[in-house]
């Protein structure tokens, strides 16, 4: 008997390092996943944008078609870039920024929170595992990432460049918004918002002001409140249990969400999606991490970030009919995570990254 | 029989909050230290400048001499500044910062360690107290903070705003050597720079380019690396033994040394040094925490990371002839950190400024 389910088309871009070794794993667990599932089948086209081929074509993406490409997919999955034979501005400059940028992916979702089976050095203190339950929301699209900037007399001693930040009242806005929705979605529906507005006093100044502007429209629903950038790495250290959901600029959540991943355990385990709220251009799901040259190739790295990060894709292909699919695939993670046996050596066991991979197919086909 | 000793003349700048709280704490200390030593003296001006006299004169600074005045001295002792009743960028821009940038104090010097006593979140995990001894060495008069940029159509919900980092081959070749210099003066030798130069591609990439530059002086010297500022985060939680000198941009240490802090078990104690290391101008000494009106006037407020500034200031007017001094003031501060009965709440005790304070000046007339 033929099932009739929606097809997703997805472009996945293993990219460089340990990104092409978790992106396998992680399409090997979708695959299983919606082989178990009669609510989706998923049709993937693997592009082969990479460090490597940079190198013998000079392109990472093709230049004149790449967002026609990318925009015939309905999201996109995206390993890592960048490796040692190329400079790193020019990598993140030549693949994954431009995407964030033209694919009007202006939000990008930062889930953290204590996975089970993790060591993590706040629950070590006072704080419960429980304690650690946040999501941060980075702006993706403007701010310090802007671009803008250059450099004068680049080889004199007298040589002076810049960094551009520039921020919009429509991208603050946006993200403003995005922020409290997802606050208000959530059982504690609390606010936290970010800047070093004290420092920099025009941009950042913009923001409080519209988060100022937004915050009365949550009045009695939301409980914001704000906090300067580096006093907050002090409230995340210490008072991990006064946090819920956290709104920051383009630099500023891209520090925190690091910092919230080593505190709730490991960088492997995190995901992030990259998202066009507007459904115009397809989202982009990847791990946090990068490409990790130190340990790639020796199959050994953590592949759960990129598990989570897939999990978190199909959540929002389903725009709310996949959830109890993805809500199973969390279920089947969490499983694997909590047996010592299979889990990597960043979190303090010794499994492959494929003996992690076979465990999640399996807990999947068992639960699904 | 009249002793024949230097005096250096201080201004004192208590500002808003526990700022004056620790101030008056520290010139206590200061003053029992000098009396019990034969090598120095202090002359103290104290400078009524805050946020409660702004709002009545309408300014920080006497705006016309206030570089002069401070110039009279050869350090200036900073509590801190900010209050609820300004806004914290007209506070900023108001006090601390304009003295930063005029007094030539390009170096910010904040060293991290697990004083005795100290409950630091990450000793209770794998790693050992005295794993955790860093000295962060912050740029302190361009980058991020340099103040340009601009906001228009500010009122309009198509406004743009703009914050401008300058990097100037001369601001990042002083500090680098700096940063350079003290690593080689620590027995581990070794520094860690920091950027986000993949993102960042005009000034960050300005940075890595004269870090290679001064790192090949050094040589067989000093160990050198680079970290991008998100990774480091995760460095510093998961590794803190692999570091020792860091070196970053005003922004970045600012983030990276609250975050030193909280790891190392309070923001109370940390100290920070604004130098000029041409010493054509008084160099600047505060704790890094700032005025915490939700603490302030209850005398509860840790002064710890005060007597520890007030010890660099020592160390630093001496230059070298006060090292003896400052190390017995350490001693002492440690003797104090180390007795459960005289530490601040913060800290995990019950005991008041003021008990903490007469605790310290006993002890340094017991050692001194
Ligand atoms: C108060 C603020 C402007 C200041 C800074 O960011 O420089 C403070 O955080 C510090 O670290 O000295
Ligand atoms: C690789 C880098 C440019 C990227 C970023 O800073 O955005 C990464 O750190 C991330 O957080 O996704």
């Amino acid at each position: 008997i033929a099932s009739i389910k929606p097809v997703y088309k997805i472009a996945a871009i293993p990219g460089d390092g340990i990104g092409a070794e978790v992106t396998n794993a992680a399409l090997k667990a979708l695959d299983t996943l919606s082989q178990s599932s009669d609510a989706f089948a998923l049709n993937v086209n693997t592009l082969d944008w990479s460090s490597a081929n940079y190198l013998t074509r000079g392109w990472y993406m093709p230049p004149d078609t790449w967002e026609d490409e990318l925009k015939k997919h309905d999201a996109i999955y995206f390993g890592a870039v960048g490796w040692p034979t190329v400079p790193d501005h020019i990598s993140l400059w030549g693949m994954m920024l431009p995407i964030r940028n033209s694919m009007n992916q202006y939000v990008n979702v930062r889930p953290t929170r204590v996975m089970r089976g993790t060591k993590a050095p706040l629950s070590q203190l006072d704080a419960k595992p429980s304690d650690l339950d946040w999501v941060i929301i980075r702006e993706n699209s403007e701010g310090e990432y802007a671009g803008q900037g250059g450099t004068t007399h680049g080889h004199a001693n007298y040589a002076v460049a810049t960094e551009v930040a520039i921020f919009t009242r429509v991208g603050i806005e946006r993200i403003m918004r995005f922020a409290f929705e997802t606050a208000k979605s959530r059982p504690r529906k609390k606010l936290t918002m970010v800047t070093k507005s004290n420092a920099q006093r025009h941009g950042m100044v913009l923001w409080d002001k519209v988060f100022h502007m937004v915050a009365k429209e949550y009045e009695g629903v939301v409980e914001s409140d704000k906090m300067l950038v580096d006093a907050m790495t002090v409230r995340m250290v210490n008072k991990p249990e006064s946090l819920d959901t956290i709104v920051a600029t383009n630099l500023h959540a891209d520090i925190l969400s690091d910092l919230a991943a080593a505190l709730a355990g490991s960088i492997g385990i995190a995901p992030s999606s990259n998202l066009d709220p507007t459904r115009s251009c397809p989202s982009m799901f990847e791990p946090i991490h990068g490409s990790a040259p130190d340990i790639a190739g020796k199959g050994i790295c953590n592949p759960v970030g990129a598990f989570w990060s897939a999990a978190e894709m199909v959540r929002w292909l389903g725009q709310g009919k996949l959830d109890q699919v993805a809500d199973q695939f969390m279920e089947a993670i969490e499983n694997v995570t909590g047996d010592p046996k299979t889990r990597t050596g960043d979190m303090g066991g010794q499994a492959k990254t494929d003996e992690v991979t076979d465990a999640i197919c399996r807990e999947i086909e068992r639960i699904c």
